[in-house]
């Protein structure tokens, strides 16, 4: 076990991560010990964790290493593992990048949720290949105090309540959940998104992420709110043949997505390196100490 | 101006600070450029910034040059100018010792707010002078919800209401500042703290701080408490002749608070470095580009 890790700190529209740069999968990083990483005031602090590792040096991505060279071993801040963050998919990128792992141009990176396709642009934006949307049938209706709007159940490989409202202070403070039903429409709980036009194809949302509250950004909320959108709009590629393409505007900052033909929902935004530094050595034994035997 | 700036991040008892050592003072910190790097998403993140800084080579401090060589700028994390940090003192101290300004021993740290006293122990934690105690008459009532409770008024540079509890429960989720009473008791705001016994001379408490909510920790209100609670006690070292020693449990960790008998209370807790690096240089160009011309 190593002593020494080497991290950056970067950020997707202020959804943002501790990256480990890892390539041959060296670093242990048990839960306890991504936890005490991410911690934002007893450690480094992030909502999330990406462990850059090669393909082929990882047993949950050695499969995919003839595919995709590098593997995104994604944990949550709790050190829990995930399969996917489209934010985070852009930080990723960007750092293969400044690290010289990757040029401008196409990409692909594997994940635990499959091998993702990443476009990185000269002006330093990602596009991520974020999937298909599912729409399930059925009214769904979200409510926060006094206030109800129908809404629109989206998943985009986990589940979403999307309402247009008129303002989004009605959306209150979104400390807590807001309701949605009927009981049993989201056996999982939802991520909930209320959104107001700015203009032709450009919405605002805010986004309450179950388990977290309100977030300042939500890769696969905003996909489900552009879908939401292009079908309220009756802009559904499929029937017209054309993309759809919506500007997001979230607390955290600006989201493109646009939605194909043939399905595949594509997300573009910013993806920014902060520092760059190394763990405190003692600090981290201490921790890895407490964590290992505990 | 220099775009590259190096950094540390610490905390005590999760009071967390970006360090920036600059002992000839050549860094530009105007305050939105605090504010970016304490951003917990968009920058580093932190409650503070600590710029290290010769007093010799500071306006604010060059009177004090001849007592103590170090001067503690303190920023808060808005980027606004601070008096006094008593957790932040501590995490300067740890950093002088670790860069090899400051032996293990006593110390003397220039601040805003007055040179103080430090005594960095073998354990790592570390001692600071926090001045006197004042405790205006008059009678004091903390609300939350439904129950009340007679509060102690104890000024530590800063207005604090104590209010020994039966369970720190009952101070709800602190999300929103407790009601104190009589009005106009607190003309500039109050921090509150909630305490329970835990042993002879242990208590654990909760503090809302104004502007703030719930946090971490906070010195002053450990100094606050174990005053108070002296008082309770029947231990006024003035009175008494012997020092009365106080261990403060707090949700980030635990202070241990002395009064002397000439009134001086000193707070004993632990320091710790968690990571040391540089801002991205693209990034830090960016942000200062944004702050000072807007």
């Amino acid at each position: 076990m190593s002593t020494r890790i080497a991290f950056l700190k970067g950020h997707g529209t202020e959804n943002d991560f501790v990256i480990v740069p890892d390539p041959e999968n060296t670093v242990d990083l048990p839960p306890a010990a991504v936890a005490a990483l991410c911690d934002r005031r007893a450690g480094l602090g992030g909502d999330g964790l990406l462990h850059v590792v090669r393909s082929a040096a990882h047993p949950d991505a050695r499969h995919l290493a003839a595919e995709a060279e590098w593997f995104m071993d994604y944990r949550n801040g709790d050190g829990s593992v995930a399969e996917m963050c489209g934010n985070g998919v852009r930080v990723f990128a960007r750092y293969l990048q400044r690290a010289g792992h990757a040029a401008e141009g196409d990409l692909v990176i594997a994940t635990r949720g499959g091998v993702k396709t990443v476009h990185l642009a000269k002006n330093g934006d990602v596009t991520v290949g974020m999937g298909r949307a599912l729409l399930p049938e059925g009214d769904v209706v979200v409510s926060v105090g006094e206030r109800s709007w129908p809404a629109r159940n989206v998943n985009m490989g986990n589940p979403h309540a999307v309402a247009h409202v008129a303002d989004l202070d009605h959306a209150g403070d979104l400390y807590t959940a807001p309701s949605v039903g009927p009981a049993g429409a989201y056996p999982d709980g939802v991520n909930v998104e209320f959104v107001v036009d700015r203009g032709p194809r450009h919405v605002a949302m805010r986004v309450h992420e179950r388990g977290s509250g309100e977030t300042r950004s939500c890769g696969t909320g905003a996909c489900a709110v552009a879908v939401a959108t292009a079908r309220r709009d009756g802009a559904d590629p499929a029937v017209t043949g054309t993309p759809a393409t919506y500007t997001v505007d979230l607390p955290g900052g600006t989201l493109v997505i646009t939605e194909r033909p043939d399905g595949e929902v594509e997300m573009t935004g910013p993806a920014v390196i902060v520092a760059e530094g190394e763990f405190d050595s003692a600090w981290l034994e201490g921790v890895l100490a407490t964590t290992t035997t505990g």
